[in-house]
């Protein structure tokens, strides 16, 4: 529960929407556009078509859910989940494209997109390599000043991505994982090793609530760690997705948080 | 040359620009981005890549070619000219896709997308199903609609598609077409018929001169026929497109023509 | 059940398998592959990925089923249920090629292709365009002619299709829907009128064994059609597919009747 | 000239063919297959599309020219030049998908696949990743093991992939290539290093009478290295392909050497 005489702590709730395309689905969209406060829209490149971007950009504006453009690599057969070496320039025009086709829709469905988040291969690219990194900077840089909108980055603090984006002057909103185990540096837990993910739902909702309220998480190994976020990640194609997301949100409402859009 | 004491007339000289794909091309954009005025752009549905878009925009923009979305039917392999029945809702949303997908790009090359033309068998499917003409005239109001900005539609006068979008208030381009025939009641005469195609270069230029500065063409019964255009279409995928964009472009401007970007 | 004295009354189970891609996926494959004795695998136009078609034929060949290509137009987006404008020759190789793709995954897999199957909308198109049926006819003729196995039919008897196919000496199997109202000309009721499908799974077991072992269908007007079919259709991309494919399997076993693959 | 009484020395000249899609295309297709005697057949991935494999095939069988299954990444956009993280299993289903398709193809046309040459990205990835090149032999095995025809694999001698096909039992074709320098071990001088490209046609004409002779080659540093090859390739995508492979043809019969296709 909040303070008495503070101002209640917020969050915002995210999760990755419209990932189906054409006949198929890969989340239940229409329930977690009811829990979350944010949705990160794919865009047509790892999955997402016209018709599916607009009806999630309605959904999300009917429901007061902000929209962000959860661009990948250019490869439904992959997902976006397969690394693809694409030359920097390349990057940042796939980025601007993605960007451009929500920006259309979105702006019909009488919302608009203000913030993006790299999907799956691009996003762990984009935490390794600094020409991955620097063409999703680059690409929201010249969004920005083209006079296309604010757009701020969504990602995980502490990594490269987060970093270059910061010293670009571009807004970062600092991204938590409730599923997943960190490491002391604050990062996540590689999956192939112990405690990589968080499977139990009452400590999911723990450290949701700890994370928000205090900033910390509490390491693999015990230690306790620093951990702004303002926004906290709903995995949306896991089975049980719709459930954590129900239990989370009442964990955070039952503690006093507010559960906010970015913008 | 124009008459003294009277303003010059102009004209917009359009051809269908970046219908190439990864490491294919099909016409000499460079150089026909220097002989016309606007730019018909694919948007990546039936052509065009997000580098080839950012690098036509950019081009077009240091040369003061106008933008134009050339939307079609999502089918790279059938290079958009193989019918597809799509739902009216869908090809609505598909146009806007690529209206928003060129629109970024172009902003960011500094320039802006002004009209809109239909290619290949979406054009076709649009002068023959209402619903068709029906999806592109909505996604034009619907774009307009939310604030991304005012759009022409170029296409030629006469047709179902042009009818409604004057109907609904969407500003039509007339477009003339240099190497094909006309018929009395001012359509053209199917390719499978005589007379379909002019291939003079002669010819042609003194069809375009007359078409601009008499608003006629002669028709293939000979007949003269009405038709007031606003912008002159050059194709660019044919052989020899280069050398008619610049002779039809000399004979205007030796005619006193000036040739101006429709926006 | 059989009467005594005569060999058992036979029939095939198909069902359309394989209509995943990448990670999306449409229908419990696993299920229905303990179930139906022959698949419909997609081949990569309206649905399949390699590792699917592989998977789907590996599983198949361990349980016995027959493996037929399902082939379809060259739309994931669409599922192939858009009608696509081909021209006849293009479609043959587009049938040859998925025919192709098909073949060596199943050789691999230790099985082989023994039939063809249009699907959606190119399915339509073979029974109303002359054009879409002999392209298909073609491509079964030529692939058998060039030593590639030999490959029958399965479609709705009656048909354009059928016809052509009987004309031109490919062996056809005769299909019986189970779910689908028939008219009185033994044809399906269109889905926008009523009867045109069969809800009451009771109902839809009756019609099973009735198809089988006398050879007749009762069609929407009450009149008793002929339709002596080889194979048996379970659409596996509607709810309670499985349920449906389990029990007309039980009754039709029930009824004394066997269940084999084509080939 | 061939020495009195000996046989004939011969090679085979190879080169991509089929390398557009739709309306694009990047060679010279119909010269280039009255000059070589081995065509690399795009199979749908990285370019080609079933008219195109079909006519190729058609082609090649017209005129005596060998048909090989040109793989690669699934990518058309960027040609299959750009690296993909494609996993080992998935890799080989999706030569065999390449393989089975072309192959259906090459059946009809009264031809069949006799070798295997992997394109660009994927041919580096298996010069330098186990899992690459072992994927590329295993489909190759199991295309033989089931029955689809013997398959040689066409590659540069000394690289991992050649190895790994040589221990697995995969015959070998050994290629040299015409337009570039070699190092001291054997192999091509890195794109960004001086001598990496040969450009005088008669130097390119004397090496490749020299290697078919003498089985050896000048490398960029001036000795001599033994490089015993049964193919030459003539890249087919540069300006002057057609030109190189006249010229190189032309020098080849006049000293002697008999073009032969490799199966």
């Amino acid at each position: 529960m909040a303070e008495a005489g503070t101002a209640p702590v917020s969050v915002s709730l995210n999760s990755d929407i419209g990932e189906g395309y054409g006949a198929w689905s890969i989340a239940d969209d229409e329930a977690l556009l009811g829990l979350v406060t944010d949705a990160n829209v794919a865009c047509g490149f790892h999955a997402g078509d016209p018709d599916i971007l607009r009806r999630t950009c309605e959904t999300a504006a009917a429901r007061g859910v902000g929209v962000g453009a959860q661009v990948g690599f250019d490869d439904l057969r992959g997902f976006g989940r397969r690394f693809i070496q694409v030359p920097k320039q390349s990057l940042v025009n796939d980025v601007l494209f993605q960007l451009g086709a929500l920006s259309g829709l979105a702006a019909v469905a009488g919302t608009r997109v203000s913030y993006l988040k790299p999907h799956g291969a691009l996003y762990h690219a984009t935490t390794q390599h600094d020409d991955y990194a620097g063409a999703v900077v680059e690409a929201i840089l010249e969004y920005s000043a083209a006079g296309q909108g604010e757009l701020a980055l969504l990602c995980q603090p502490g990594t490269r991505l987060a970093e270059r984006a910061e010293t670009a002057g571009v807004p970062v909103v600092a991204e938590g994982f409730l599923d997943r185990g960190y490491t002391a540096d604050g990062l996540l837990v590689p999956r192939t090793e112990p405690g990589a993910v968080i499977t139990d739902l009452d400590e999911v909702c723990r450290r949701a609530v700890r994370m928000v309220q205090q900033g910390t998480v509490e390491a693999a190994d015990g230690t306790e760690v620093r951990m702004r976020v303002a926004s906290l990640c709903v995995h949306s194609d896991s089975s049980g997705a719709v459930e954590v997301a129900r239990a989370v949100r009442a964990a955070l409402e039952q503690a006093g948080v507010e559960l906010r859009p970015l913008a």
